[in-house]
């Protein structure tokens, strides 16, 4: 596979389930892969043959349709056959664990799992489980590593850098995967986090895990060279912290005043889908300092090289295996 | 692609939204573009090299699984890969409208969408949020152009000839996108077109569009050379129209003893899927006479012929634009 | 396609609807051809050309997760385009019949269909519908054959053999489509089968189908060479025959004491899913004489074999007919 970096040595992982246990140079080198692996998105025929004769399973114990879709995108697009698995209709509804299920799935000739569920330590249990690959791609509140490294790759690509940057997080911190996950990669590769949202939602206590806590996001604005600013969920806004959503967005929605008051070239994320006009107002999400549909043209970009990379290293430890057996006798 | 003809310039459309936009010209080299296809699928290697690396998203807000399967076998056999967006499942389900789920869609990387839609327009809505080429697979009671091709196709090659034949359309004209597209499709390639059913489904208004309405089936049998049975929805019938089916069977079904008075060589057709022994007779539907089966064949061919000549326009006008970009030096 | 193998005579059909009709080489050839498939699922590229430009639809009137996602695999795997029917969503939810539905599916161009359905007999009804390949996955409580191939596959594989055999069938046999697929193919190539379970599951009448009935799974196991857990279903034990589920366990269910009591080299069989520690204690099922993983395994080649075999047949068929119509002048 031309499109490939050359140095194999730096991705030995045949699991993808938390930007945690990545170092700095190895998410680099996932942004390097993924970088080439955006060319081939922009001809006309999208097509790599690194994933041929490979097969990909998504296992969506949670619906999601546009990260399935991108990452079926991705798959196909490395020529892999895309199995989907859903979780409804299965044998999961006859009461069989993940665990049976994954093994049972496993067994049919299964190279790469894209697991979403609801649990924290999902993927992480069924990395344990099966032989094959495992990426996560949600699980609970836990992490989404593939949308921390998207967002980190949009920043890369506007900015031309991440490290020293200012990035500030606003909204349902506590609820949210894709926050934890910004949160490790940012800080991995050197940009300073500052949680923004109402006590209720982003509270003082996640000042351990590295990042800054404010409450006022008009203070916090005019330093930031980034804004991520997240889906709510009317709910629990209402239920939780104030009366109203409008009075929410009065606070910590992101307009056209507010931007304003930002950096001209700052940069307005949104992991989508957007609820235009409560967190983002449609103008600034439409505008030029929006990457919201970057963000998503990056996800097929970024799930290829995780795809890839993941597949090879397998491969790799297989081949390892293979030769090991080879040399040794058995008794 | 060798099997494509060879005059490009009569193609330059990348959306397909409404038979109404096209000439005539433009409608015969869609049958003449579909004829060549049709030979692909009676190969025992059915598959075009055409739209290999192109990406075709079904985007079905209303189900319709004959369709959607149409569409993707027609994709498939052209090569592409096909992905489908259930709107269902997805974040539309979350309240974002239909232009942001295209958009997302688009940046993932999608060259073709087909689209179902309950609305009238919803098409021309998707063309104009999108840069991607649009097929309308049915909007609301507007237009469904590829069904019109398939039964324009489907005349052509029974009768070796549209121009001069007198066609009937029956049953509930006022609902029917089917009746609507087929008329336009006829009229421009020289059919005579009548609309037949009670005046609450047929009214005489119709003739504005360029019709002939009449209320009397057993009347207009003897003259026509084709007769196409629309298909009746149970509650529209017995709502509106008539106490019962039964009495709506009795005046506008077609049976043996109404096939007696048409031609010996008379089409009966129908888009699918009949209801046997009520707009039409299981013995007719079944019969020399009927297209049924051929006009479902010719609609992948047909299918084909569209997702390719609209392929091929969007290449060329991308194709042109980079060149214009190179010529000239931005400011 | 150098992996099958060379004796064509040997398979004529074009239909697999059940093992009753098969003989025992023709059984047998599936399994060899079965063998040479097996190994293209364990290359890292797993893909043959057999099937490329056939088109295979999955008609699922029943849904089954696993059988559905092993004969996708299957077809993939022999680079055939897979598209899947959904009853539910389909024209039959609006009083289309399957027959209808079918016709109009093989009209858009299909070479093979999977057929699952609630309905004794209706893979035999489909048969006489369509012209393409039909292959049964499931009817009613009538057959399985695939799931018996696959049956036998494993035993062969793990035993060298199958002829002189003794197998026991235990548990819910009356209402099993795996124990009569599994009781045809056993005795065609020569295995003894033994049915057990409470008379109101499996009754005397069943000697009648050749098998041997038994109500005490502890009397039959130590000569078992082979023994087949059914799945029970939770409500059929306490409406008709135990007043709980434990009391089913206690004189059925297969553990690790009654394993003590078998061969040490018996076969623990199961079609899953396994409801664990009911029918089956999690500690056997996941022991060393439990063949549950590669009984699905071996699924995905015995199902590629099947495809692959009609689908040649066919072609045959049709080769020879597209000759003899060319030699003879039609009147």
């Amino acid at each position: 596979m031309s499109a490939a970096p050359a140095d194999d040595a730096l991705w030995e992982r045949k699991h993808l389930l938390t930007l945690a246990e990545l170092s700095a140079a190895e998410i680099r080198y996932v942004l390097d892969t993924a970088e080439s692996f955006k060319e081939v998105s922009t001809r006309s025929v999208k097509k790599a043959p690194a994933l041929r004769g490979r097969v990909v399973v998504n296992m969506f114990f949670e619906e999601s349709t546009r990260t399935r879709m991108s990452f079926t995108l991705a798959a196909q697009r490395l020529s892999a056959d895309v199995i989907d698995f859903s979780a409804k209709t299965s044998s999961t509804a006859k009461g069989e664990s993940m665990r049976d299920t994954a093994r049972n799935i496993e067994a049919m000739g299964v190279d790469l799992m894209i697991l979403r569920h609801g649990s924290a330590g999902a993927a992480l249990d069924l990395s344990r489980t099966v032989d094959c690959c495992v990426i996560n791609a949600g699980d609970g509140q836990h992490a989404h590593p593939t949308q921390g490294l998207l967002d980190l790759f949009t920043i890369r690509e506007r900015k031309g850098r991440v490290e020293g940057l200012k990035v500030a997080i606003v909204g349902d911190i506590a609820h949210s995967r894709v926050a934890r996950s910004d949160l490790v990669g940012l800080r991995k590769l050197g940009a300073e986090v500052t949680f923004v949202g109402p006590p209720g939602l982003a509270p003082r206590a996640f000042e351990k895990l590295g990042a800054r806590v404010e409450h006022d996001l008009d203070a916090v604005l005019p330093e930031m060279d980034v804004v991520n600013m997240l889906r709510i969920q009317r709910e629990r806004i209402e239920s939780n912290v104030f009366p109203s959503v409008r009075e929410y967005v009065r606070f910590f929605g992101m307009n056209r005043e507010r931007l304003r008051r930002c950096k001209p070239d700052v940069l307005i994320m949104h992991p989508g889908p957007v609820n235009r006009d409560i967190e983002l107002a449609a103008d600034v999400a439409d505008g030029p300092n929006s990457t919201i549909l970057r963000q998503v043209t990056n996800g097929v970009a970024v799930r290829m090289a995780v795809l890839f990379l993941c597949n090879q290293a397998a491969s790799a430890a297989s081949r390892a295996a293979a030769l090991a057996e080879g040399a040794t006798t058995p008794p």
